[in-house]
């Protein structure tokens, strides 16, 4: 356990991992203090994404460039997807519908801004590969389009949660499992170098072993799970206590949490004045939950989830999710950054995350 | 006929042309028979467009640079226009205005998007002249929004079929055939450099004698009315009994056959790496329904069709026709294009496709 | 007051300020002839902008760059505010409104599109810098989505003028005016050099002396003020006199008459070849609105209103905005212009116009 224990002693947001056991035992001897659990797995579910994000990188860097690159894509959003899992356990659809539009905005917004502040605090202008960056913020819009399709036109004429609505997102889902295997056939084998920065790991950081790698794989994503859980079940009551809606706990509390992981490489990067790397980072990472993780739970819903799950998203998050999306196209379209850019992207987080707080809590 | 009988050896989808009059006689003895006659007038439709496409070429090259581009742009989308006077003069506004929306869409998505994926399944990167297809998105998206306008300001406060929306329409059609007219002035006069490569034909077609050009110019364009009506007067029944909807069938059948005869250039010219014909084509033909087809449907509509027809569309095909053009802006952007952007062009198709399909009949 | 009376001299809009005595008159006269002193209000108002305009680069130009920049960009919308407030006093909360989308809508389309079209009418095609319009047309963007949150977010859930709506529209306001200060750190300290040719002047004027352009800012303001008032109490009626609806009074009438005095500098620069400061005087100003008028003038009402504005806007004119700074964005893309680019924006400003004069007086 050598690489892991040096890994902890660098990293002080690994310390975290002292709330794992806290948070478990906790759920056991005190299920009703929703507050405590809730900020418990909150605590606890932060150092596991990281830890989660080094095991993949690890075993994606051992099997060689193509499988490594599937691996590494497909587990990259893995924490989002466990969060999302139970929820849909939970039958909470609201909660899941949350935590897919949530993290599109997030990253687009809060960890593509926050990198061009932060770099551009250090670097008067920030130059970036250009072509890249468009070719992967068009790839995010056309997914995100895809995703609200049903809400975009059928919102309009329909009630949702009828027979149609359910027929469509499911038909809509089989079409993006198959644009994501598309997207992975392009990005990791016929036009890989237009996304080769975003692959790059920390530098300094060693992989682990393969072993470790794949022993952490399993077990944290357990722990992550069972963390969830008591995450999803104590997040209700805990917005009431702090007088947050739901919608500002999945928008904002559960794509914070989840995309924490994928924040220390991307500021990194940014202040590095490597921009590449953190756009590929935050765009890519929209794209993947617009095209692997929404489908996914859609089609697992029928599985597992109470009832079927359909794609009718609130018109809020739908406005919310093409705003970023379109701001993130404009925004790289340049391939140049100054930090008053990045300042800008963060205020429009920053009013999302105010009116979701203020909305009153029987909508959305 | 010599030219004539070449070409139809030449190109097997004209031997289609024997439906013609299969279609003509079908529709007197069976009068009733709506799915044979409808499966019969769009095979006679599609080589149709093609000679009348074809005939086009022809005069417009014979009658020299200026008006042979005025001729070719006006007549280029004469198909659409008399399907779609079919429509209007049976009082179906329904199937006009989709007709109107279809073809914007199918350019947009279906032949820009096949263009890249045939193109770039053979090229590993396309490039196109980014200027001339920045200033062509850029029209594209103004003239939509010009023709959406009375759809996006007056639909969230006015029931449709208001005297309102009757004034608006048909000051809004002048207003656009005056735009029009102004960017035949801008493409064929002071700035043709940048949209010279959108009319060349297809190589090693010789223009046909201007005689013969101007007989099949009349005589198909009367032929095509003929089989227009059967296909009007057949195909709600027939939407029926293939259990599509009335919005599937307008958008997605109306338009595919409308275009068939554009999609050869489109196709063969980005097999050979000149994408600029491609997205000529797609980008410009969208631009003449928004700017030309609509308006003077609607001008028509006050002469021969039993009602004045307004220009308010069914939500959903404003959102689609937004997405639309607005996709078609960011991915002409950059210049560039590979095939797995097309791929996803043709994602974003399927799911507008799909979702119409799916449609309950009574909405749209 | 040499300088003064030469300026007078040499430009012939000026001699409209003999309406000013003349309108203040005929107030005490003839309080109830409202189309009277509509028109009379105009011709008054239009004069002062102007000489506040010139007021304010004066003062900007002695105080040095910095506080010059910051004095010149903060008052370069002071007409408009100022107008503003007068309907803000007056509780007539659609006009202000529609005296804060009006401007942004015009400014965007109209002088953007008045700009390209007289230099494209003299020039072939114009070029201009590339990196700092795309800057400011992602900042407008970005600010104008930051401007309408709470009519996009919450329109579809809540009614308009509920508790959420305040708080929501008062936060928002405090978030805007932090983003204007940011702003203008950016703009005036550590980027200026992508903003610099939008603050030069109109060539060949000398700046006023302090003294006589500290006097003219007081007294023209409050000229202004004053004209205003008049302006705002005999809009309405004469509005009906004329048919006009009051949603085409506050986007149209108001803005151009506010926007009057940035116009000839616009319009000069891109006859001149210098379209970076026509585009940076269009785009500039509609951000400036967004950023500081709005915010401002929502903080004010809790002080000078009757009760206090949110930032609920209509529909419709959340569509116009949103049309107008999305087209802003494509359009200044490709750093080139050609006059035709300049006719479509000037043709959807006329399908914008057209459509206000032909809604019903009951909407918006």
């Amino acid at each position: 356990m050598n690489p892991l224990l040096k890994d902890i002693r660098r990293n002080p947001l690994l310390w975290l991992l002292v709330f794992v056991p806290v948070v478990l035992v906790a759920a056991k001897l005190k299920p009703d203090s929703h507050t405590l659990l809730f900020v418990l797995s909150v605590l606890a579910i932060v150092p596991l994404t990281m830890l989660l994000a080094r095991a993949t990188e690890s075993v994606a860097e051992k099997t060689g460039d193509s499988v490594g690159g599937l691996l590494s894509a497909t587990l990259g959003n893995l924490a989002e997807l466990v969060i999302a899992l139970a929820a849909l356990r939970a039958g909470q659809y609201a909660l899941v519908k949350a935590s897919i539009a949530g993290p599109i905005v997030t990253n687009t917004l809060f960890i593509l801004g926050a990198s061009f502040l932060l770099g551009g605090l250090k670097h008067h202008v920030q130059e970036f590969n250009r072509v890249g960056a468009r070719v992967q913020a068009a790839l995010l819009f056309l997914a995100t389009v895809a995703l609200l399709i049903p809400s975009l036109i059928a919102h309009a004429d329909l009630t949702p949660g009828t027979e149609f609505g359910h027929k469509l997102s499911a038909g809509l889902a089989l079409l993006l499992i198959v644009a994501y295997g598309l997207g992975m056939l392009f990005s990791l084998k016929t036009h890989k170098e237009y996304f080769k920065s975003a692959e790059q790991g920390e530098e300094g950081e060693k992989p682990w072993p393969m072993g470790l790698a794949l022993a952490m794989l399993a077990s944290v994503t357990v722990l992550v799970a069972l963390a969830s859980e008591i995450f999803v079940e104590s997040v209700q009551k805990a917005a009431e206590t702090f007088g947050m809606s739901p919608a500002f706990v999945g928008f904002v509390i559960v794509s914070l949490v989840g995309g924490a992981s994928a924040m220390p490489t991307a500021f990194s990067g940014a202040r590095k004045n490597r921009l590449d790397l953190s756009v590929g980072i935050a765009l890519g990472s929209a794209a993947q939950i617009a095209l692997f993780v929404a489908p996914v739970l859609v089609l697992l819903s029928y599985v597992i989830g109470p009832a079927p799950m359909d794609l009718q998203f609130w018109p809020g998050a739908v406005v919310m999710i093409l705003v970023s999306t379109l701001t993130a196209a404009l925004v790289t379209n340049s391939g140049r950054s100054a930090w008053f850019v990045g300042a800008l992207l963060i205020l429009v987080y920053l009013t999302f995350a105010v009116t979701l707080y203020l909305l009153p809590p029987r909508v959305a």
